[in-house]
């Protein structure tokens, strides 16, 4: 339904898991300037962590989250929202069908993080830290080849075993457990020589508090894709600020 | 719309302000002892900082923010909600006409938090920490009445213009502020000689971190609403689980 006062201007598919979405929330906040409450950005946001698990269903080559996701962006375009975000970056791999399925745009996570990492970081090589669904999807490389990038992923399997642990702990709400994982995971991707690492988990950013080893650039896709949304919702002529 | 795979059973109107929001689902993640994504509850939030100021309307006996209220009920209804949150105090100043509009239960945040001191707490004298507007509304008061409390509210004009502070701060982002406000209210409760405090405004918890007393009691009417929402939903059977 079209409401005649209200319209949430942002619309994101969320709860994979639900703290990365409430993390995602919480970023799409601190990003605006606010004097008072109606300066924030009017948003809806669906927590529907029953869509069935999308690392397990690439790596098996099944497409069954697809309906799921399909009918949490009908229902976000029903609320009339202006562009979507999709708080989970394996989610995206199903982002050319949900797009086409979509009136309001989808603003792609990997296009937000890879914008974030070509503006701030003069190197070459960067890791990402990510699903083995997201990697074996491959349109983070992807992106990072065409964006003039080195990325050798997974660095070892000592290093995406320490993502996974990460990734899983947050999602069991073992935070403490996720910052061990993920300090082991910047620590191995150090020793490969990469100085920068994305973030591309919606999980890790809540791992990576407070265990960033100095010296090492990190891009949390996440908070990437947070400040892309609100930069298009507040302006909205600048459509292709993703310098890529 | 209804969908066929999706449903989010649990809707919360929310943005009022967005940092409360966030913290409010934040806590209905907590609630839950999840394995994995798919034991949470499913949500739709609405974040719509746009409604009008519910306080500043109640104290001009105006209802201007009730049709934006009425909207957001639609909008929640109309993806099929099992029950609805409405994560700010003062617009419970509405609850009987938004409920009447309402095909989904919405659950009254005052019963959470009465609820909850009941059960916590032996002594009979409680201060509430509100908005102005929740405090001129009364809903609070009458509620404490009812369930044999005394209720003296404002405490003193110090008291609420710290109250005032800690809400303002919270809206702003300014949370260091925000804690010595409320700090100051607390020390204003015991010198009054309430043992109990509610913390009555959603902005509040996220204020009363780090700051309450040693020896008082305070009940958190978000965490309040998240756990009932919570326990209704996972114990349908239990409608009328608030002691009172």
């Amino acid at each position: 339904m079209t409401g005649r006062l209200l319209r949430p201007r942002l619309g994101v598919v969320g709860g994979l898991g639900p703290l990365a979405t409430a993390d995602f929330y919480r970023k799409t906040i601190d990003a605006v300037p606010a004097e008072n409450d109606a300066d924030h950005i009017s948003m809806a946001i669906l927590s529907v962590p029953q869509i069935p698990d999308r690392s397990g269903a690439i790596r098996e080559g099944s497409d069954k989250p697809l309906p799921w996701l399909i009918e949490a962006i009908d229902m976000l375009n029903s609320l009339d929202v202006e562009i979507i975000a999709i708080a989970c970056n394996t989610a995206h791999h199903w982002y050319d069908a949900l797009s086409a399925a979509s009136r309001a745009e989808i603003i792609h996570i990997a296009d937000a993080a890879i914008g974030e990492l070509h503006r701030r970081y003069e190197g070459n090589r960067a890791a990402v830290m990510a699903t083995r669904g997201t990697l074996r999807s491959g349109f983070y490389q992807k992106r990072l080849r065409e964006a003039g990038f080195d990325c050798r992923n997974p660095i070892g399997p000592a290093f995406q075993h320490a993502v996974d642990d990460a990734i899983l702990q947050v999602k069991l709400g073992e935070l403490r457990q996720a910052r061990l994982a993920c300090a082991a995971a910047f620590e191995l991707c150090r020793q490969d020589g990469s100085e920068a690492a994305i973030l591309a988990c919606t999980e890790l950013p809540i791992a990576a508090e407070e265990v960033v080893p100095e010296g090492m650039l990190v891009i949390d896709a996440s908070l990437a894709l947070a400040l892309t949304c609100i930069q298009r919702l507040r302006d909205p002529d600048r459509r292709r600020n993703i310098a890529m």
